[in-house]
């Protein structure tokens, strides 16, 4: 027991140093690995494991939506970037130029893309000329770069693996519902499969994306109390349109411009899981995305009829579409508990000569530590409704978590007061200037990270101003 | 019909201009589209569902293999380059070099990656310290970088999309045995899935990858007589181990270097699909990776029940796992039976009023136009076995065509000879010595693609300068 009590402390405590915790699930459960490429980070196989349950949960629904799949060269010609004056602004200061091919000097730089607006506008000029090219509905999976100067692992990199979606509409109401229709895609995605609780809103016009008329997002919160931004869902008008000279004839014969949205979620979601349901033993994976849903432990191995007893469990779990793995090695049973806890793992069960003679296994949950018995027979169903239970109960938590550290303020008094208990949102009015919003960061801190399309009214005046009030901000510290 | 006479048309003829007709196909296709970036592609949804398609397949007997995904940043600085003399000698002249970050110019420039060898090594030197750490079986889906001048859609881009494995072994045993066992995967994808015969081969030692002690590779016989290097796999030994200082404990305790293997496979293999199947219509796709496999056109579909009866066939495929559409638009039978055969779907389904009076529809199957009548009833095993007997009957349309263009020959005449029947695979027996490899190809145009792994005894002495042979040398033109 001596090992797995040295293992557990290798991960700092969340209580002691959120960072140095955040960090250490990451390298110690194997997600990610540095190399000499600075501010870039490698995902290890444990790591994309839940990338790519990720990607094939989200496709599928992309898809189901009618959504199709393309890929676009990772290149952008700066004359290309330029096209759109707000965009380029936004993101020219944050790219990576490619200005040499083999020994040869380009005759134009190149930017790696850090998004793809402006390679899709270019195509999508090429393709729609009719109003039966209409809608329009593409996605790409692929890494983009943006050249950070602080970075961490999933939260923040140089590199990172996302999708965007780029979509073409005849009208602007259409484009609107699809950009409402992206984000509540994502919402459910974070609610249902990730069990991360999350505020859908609208930015406030000084956060909105470089270029879009409408940003909207998914805030979710922390256990340090920090917002993270997990999917935005761009509305374009057709500015990019007229920009990029894409225009279509309508039923009427008249030549008019499309309406454009984009959406994205990122690698990031990884990061949101880790700070929203770890703990001082190490990661937490929600069962959806988890690489091993269920692992069986063999308890004294050596005894007969234990691993064969083992190896049929795990092919009963496996044949019911359930990801497991059985750890039949040398180590003991105390290393692999503490070994799968730091890893995530949503259920562990443990089988030993007693539990065999008993017709059970043990099951443990990760998220809350609680020990049951299951019966063997029709095992498979009990672990399968386990699984959703688990689910349900880490959604309760975290909901839990997040109401705790929510507070209603009414004056930036209220807002200091309520911050001396921790990091948290805030839920306050706003009169719609971005002077106030400067303010309330100035004086405590907190920015406005959307306003929620579910709003409530907390009272008639700005919580900075005191004027007229026109909307309710959630308001909070972010990554 | 004079509609569907002009789509026809659009595409060159194979015999006119063989290059014409191949980007007629990518571009009439919807599979490729072109941009502001030079050398770069657009894969369009139509295209990259049939890499997806290629994904899927793939990715599962990788899995199944023991390989594990990873993701490894895409850029690598110049000196980890510079690691391995060899390797940077043969990447370092077509890399895309990135200078800048944001405003500043960088300290150490950085390529965007045209392989990940020297990534991987750096990673496996930092997780490999004893025996239980082997093998590492890693793989990774991305994008690479090549800045070549000449650029073809799939067949050679500035940047394309394939997969990397990277696997480590304590034994050089076990790494050749890898390299050959993931060859023999390539091999099996190409010939069962894709219906594309192959020869598997060993390249000589002029002809091998930067760094590798061997290469092997897979080499298939386009329509027009050129050869298609398909995918390949390498054997490292334990060259870049010692240059990377990656070293274990093995179970004698002692510290030794593990071997190395890589491999891949690329977007270009649907070039390969489009240059073995395509015809004068357009596209002919193999059913494991077509987009759609069973276009069904109802006929006379203003007539009463037919879009129904056609809609219940559709449900009915879908149903059984096939990928399938009904094209009900209000475009003329005539014009889509063009469409579709120009996208390649395996097999058309018509259905009219006498059809289903008759309880049957028509089927026609793209890669050899032939007609059939399948009953209504239990039609979707019909389609299924006719599916399968799409791809047999695909593969041996390619093979007999191979053979056709096949010549053994004994020594520089004989190749000119069968060279003037138009090109080919040329099999004839070699030396080992570089100097004639030169020399066939100075004279003849032809040169070694592989030493093929099923070797042929065709007689003691080399084809070009007469002394003792030592292998059966594959020869030809190249992409």
């Amino acid at each position: 027991m001596a090992q797995d009590k040295k293992l557990v402390e290798q991960i700092t405590s969340m209580d002691e140093d959120f960072a140095k915790w955040y960090t250490d699930i990451c390298t110690k459960a194997d997600l990610v690995g540095y190399t000499s490429v600075k501010g870039c980070m490698i995902i290890r196989p444990y790591g994309y494991a839940i990338w790519e349950n990720m990607q094939r949960i989200l496709d599928a629904r992309f898809k189901a939506l009618g959504h199709e799949n393309v890929y676009m060269p990772m290149f952008i010609p700066e004359s290309l970037l330029n096209k759109e004056k707000d965009h380029v602004a936004g993101f020219a200061p944050e790219v990576a130029w490619v200005t040499m091919g083999g020994a040869e000097k380009l005759t134009e730089r190149l930017c790696v893309r850090p998004t793809s607006e402006v390679l899709f506008c270019e195509h999508y000029a090429d393709i729609i000329k009719s109003y039966r090219d209409l809608p329009k509905l593409y996605n790409q999976w692929c890494s983009v770069v943006r050249w950070e100067k602080t970075t961490r692992p999933f939260l923040r990199s140089r590199e990172f693996l996302w999708q965007e979606g780029h979509t073409m509409h005849a009208t602007a109401e259409e484009a609107v519902a699809e950009t409402v229709q992206m984000l509540n895609v994502y919402a459910d995605f974070h609610e249902k499969d990730l069990a991360v609780p999350v505020v859908r809103g609208r930015k406030t016009p000084s956060d909105k994306f470089a270029g879009a008329e409408d940003t909207y997002a998914i805030e979710a919160l922390m256990h340090d109390g920090k917002a993270l931004q997990s999917a935005t869902s761009h509305y374009f008008g057709d500015g990019f349109a007229r920009a990029f000279d894409i225009a279509y004839t309508d039923k009427d014969n008249k030549l008019v411009h499309p309406f454009q949205t984009s959406w994205g979620c990122t690698t990031r979601m990884i990061g949101g899981i880790i700070m929203t349901h770890g703990d001082d033993r190490g990661l937490v994976l929600p069962p959806a995305v988890a690489p091993v849903q269920v692992v069986i432990v063999p308890i004294a191995a050596h005894k007969e009829g234990v691993l064969e007893k083992a190896a049929a469990l795990r092919d009963a779990l496996k044949n019911a579409g359930i990801r497991v793995k059985m750890d039949d090695s040398d180590q003991s049973p105390g290393w692999k508990f503490a070994e799968y806890e730091m890893r995530g793992v949503p259920v562990r069960l443990e089988l030993g000569p007693r539990d065999i003679e008993n017709g059970q296994c043990v099951a443990v949950t990760r998220f809350d530590g609680q020990k049951r018995f299951l019966a063997l027979d029709g095992v498979e169903k009990a672990v399968a409704e386990l699984l959703v239970a688990v689910r349900d109960g880490m959604y309760e938590k975290a909901l839990a978590n997040r109401e705790r550290r929510t507070y209603v303020c009414h004056d930036l008094e209220e807002v200091k007061a309520a911050l001396t208990h921790g990091d948290g949102f805030i839920k306050g009015m706003w009169c719609g200037d971005e002077a106030c919003e400067d303010k309330v960061k100035a004086e405590t801190g907190v920015g406005s990270r959307c306003i929620p399309l579910e709003q409530e009214d907390l009272g008639p005046v700005c919580m900075c101003c005191g004027k007229p009030a026109r909307h309710m901000v959630l308001w909070a510290k972010a990554y």
